[in-house]
């Protein structure tokens, strides 16, 4: 298994139209079942009184790579997530998309960019926030393909 | 710029409702743009006789960074694709969403995987598919990120 | 209140991309959420076992009246829902969407028709089926404007 | 022909996402395409500078039949439109979403509410939008179903 142990496990309800022709959840609409695990995790991380759109975060990048395909179920789907990387303006989350029981769907990464929507700039991330990110900070997403900064 | 000079143009429509509660075209969206992105372009270099549903194949990865904010707009908006990596049974496509005027929204990888559906495996590419694709051969997406197969 | 006593409620998770550039959940995303309403009711009323894709049923009618704003919450929403009409090929589906509180969001109404894929035509509901739907059987869906067939 | 001589056709381009897993172009999308619809229309209606967020409409209520299923296509979907009553606050949108050549796929009605979003109240329709709209009504929508005001 890729999953870190001390990534936070969030259960994300799928919804039958996430099925494309093929009769398997679309490609896409995997990031869009991302969307809202950052959402039940954000709760977590940083208290639901921040607000979903007050956060103040940008996403700058995805990179998601396709396991497994995986069918539409009335129960909703393990989100395995963690911070991958810490820096001081912004932060990546890896993912893994799974069964709960060792199939994984995908793997997936985020670059989220804290941001400043009054000044409309790069804002630093709090120190209390730091505090909430790092005892989720783990390895890399186990990409096949190896993603490094320039 | 960052399009390559044999990259192919297509534009797709976007939608009032890509636009998310912040008012701009939402991040997974920029994903839906680039499936109709190549269903257009599978028609100029496959023909439109294969057929989008029996096309064989599978989206095995996507990687995208976001430049600037998008807001919808009734034009259709030019997506510039090439194919940046070509092998076996599965090429890269690269891919810029501008506005024709310089400014880029993002930039976009996908891994396509050429898949026999009936016999469940990874195909080989047709020479004649080779063929068509050779002619849109250019570099890699230009990530800020640069991303390398391990 | 509109909702009739021997109404099943279910409740649907939304998804924070639900909402609009408005920042409300899109009206055209309340029928996504009857939709996986009607799948949560459908396992209830006929069983687990007889499956999301093989019911047999088509969509022939929506209607739906506004009546408040929704906007994004982690909760999922309660929606009460009733048979209005029973046929013998067809039957409707009456729906509020509300809070669990008096507050209704919308009022609505479905068609559905019982079909035969292979054949591809109308089929009778099957007794069994009646059986279960009529212990849900109430009023039209109280719209102000009133439906009646010609 | 269910389509009234003054009506205004506007085309409307298909995803290849509007597909569920059926194959066809799910019931929720055809509501999705009429939104387009009504952009497209509007900007014939009220002109361009009016703006698509400013409008000050609501959208109250929807009706829609469902007549024959809709496989993707690359070209875009003729949609007719008129209005099918006007009222000093109001008016009914009547649309048939078709193939130019006889084939009907869905016949709807929207009730748009004129909005004043800085009152949070209805508002008046002013005389130069009535005038811009008289010229497009027609008959009510065609339902097999009758709707009628209480």
């Amino acid at each position: 298994m890729n999953i870190p142990e001390n990534a936070m496990t969030v259960h994300v309800p799928l919804r039958w139209s996430d099925m494309d022709a093929y009769g398997h959840v679309n490609n896409v609409q995997f990031l869009r079942l991302l969307e809202d695990a950052r959402i039940y995790a954000f709760e977590n991380w940083f208290g639901r009184e921040r607000g979903v759109l007050g956060e103040g975060l940008l996403v700058a990048r995805h990179e998601i790579e396709y396991r497994q395909p995986l069918v539409y179920r009335q129960e909703p789907i393990p989100i395995s997530m963690w911070i991958s990387k810490l820096g001081g303006a912004s932060y990546d989350i890896g993912y893994v998309v799974h069964n709960g029981e060792g199939t994984e769907y995908a793997i997936a990464e985020s670059t989220m960019v804290a941001y400043d929507f009054e000044r409309e700039t790069a804002r630093r991330i709090s120190e209390s926030d730091k505090e909430s990110l790092k005892q989720f900070i783990a390895p890399p997403a186990p990409f096949r393909h190896r993603s490094v900064a320039k």
